[in-house]
């Protein structure tokens, strides 16, 4: 075998702190596990744990085996404001999840349904990372801005579940600017419509 | 032990009804599954199927061992025809949802979730039995039905996975009137909207 340049320690310590980051983020949430808390669990550094795995996002993106990072995506679905951001979120997600990483992204959702741990981390990470970041980027109105991010939530699992995970014909094969067209206006609504005028 | 009328072997016999009803819909599908053809390979008459199960709808759902008759709340959703549709269904769902059968509802679902089999056999009778009656009973456009009806699946998909399986708030605890005020026109658009106005 040939000897790579990486001490065999590295790995065990990589291993460390991922278990540690996994049990504190789903024992205390996103928000109250921080990198000293896992550092001192894993016996190890925290500068260590930053040098492995940079931000809190990518340790916990890296617990969860995520394939895509989507803290990264935000900044250019939220740029333009909030005219036509539901139509820039679906073009994005659609774009990522149509191409080679999609079926990685599937496996990851599937293990995520069927372990509670997973799951339970999944959901933290969905609504105290990425729904305070929409909420806060579009200066939803605090009291509205819960109810707006978890109906986007829902409409976007759905369309994921039947798109990517059943794929239910005809949502499954139709091109992605279809798609865009028949739910982007959904999306637009949640986050910036009038919900009470049913 | 008390003595019930029902002689020990009725019990046997549906369970050999049930089982053969299971492979035959998994095998070829709700519609080439026949009362016959399960009523052949279960080793009794058809009109003994029959007479346990009435319709093949109840046999199906008996062999899934759901909680609600989706078919029985169809009629009433779908009387008042394409305006204000999307409202009605949602009510109805939220009404069902939100009784005590909903608890039996979400256990169903999360067993379908994670049995190969059962999504399988759940996703046949969402497509081929719900949506193919509300298509004929609109009058919707044929070329357009099945993007319209997959939509109202991934759509309704979501709000129950948010709602009641992962209780994402405040959607979990909001009444029903201000889900159906926020999601009923999402229905409503896609099953009768313009959905190429993205």
């Amino acid at each position: 075998m040939v000897r790579t340049g990486r001490r065999p320690g590295n790995q065990d310590t990589r291993e460390s702190i991922i278990s540690a980051a996994r049990e504190a983020f789903a024992e205390k949430g996103y928000d109250a596990a921080s990198i000293r808390f896992i550092a001192t669990r894993a016996g190890v550094d925290p500068a260590l744990v930053h040098h492995y795995y940079g931000s809190k996002d990518q340790l916990f993106l890296a617990a969860m085996r995520a394939p895509i990072n989507p803290t990264e995506l935000l900044p250019g679905i939220l740029a333009g404001g909030p005219d036509g951001v539901g139509e820039r979120l679906l073009t994005t997600l659609l774009r990522v999840w149509d191409s080679p990483v999609g079926a990685a992204a599937a496996a990851f959702i599937r293990s995520a349904l069927t372990n509670e741990l997973m799951a339970k981390m999944l959901r933290e990470f969905i609504i105290n990372r990425i729904m305070r970041t929409v909420a806060k980027e579009l200066a939803l109105d605090p009291a509205e801005a819960p109810l707006r991010v978890s109906l986007v939530a829902g409409q976007v699992a759905g369309l994921i579940m039947t798109r990517y995970l059943l794929r239910v014909e005809p949502v499954a094969s139709l091109p992605a600017k279809t798609i865009v067209a028949a739910v982007g206006p959904t999306l637009q609504r949640y986050l910036t419509g009038d919900l009470s005028a049913g």
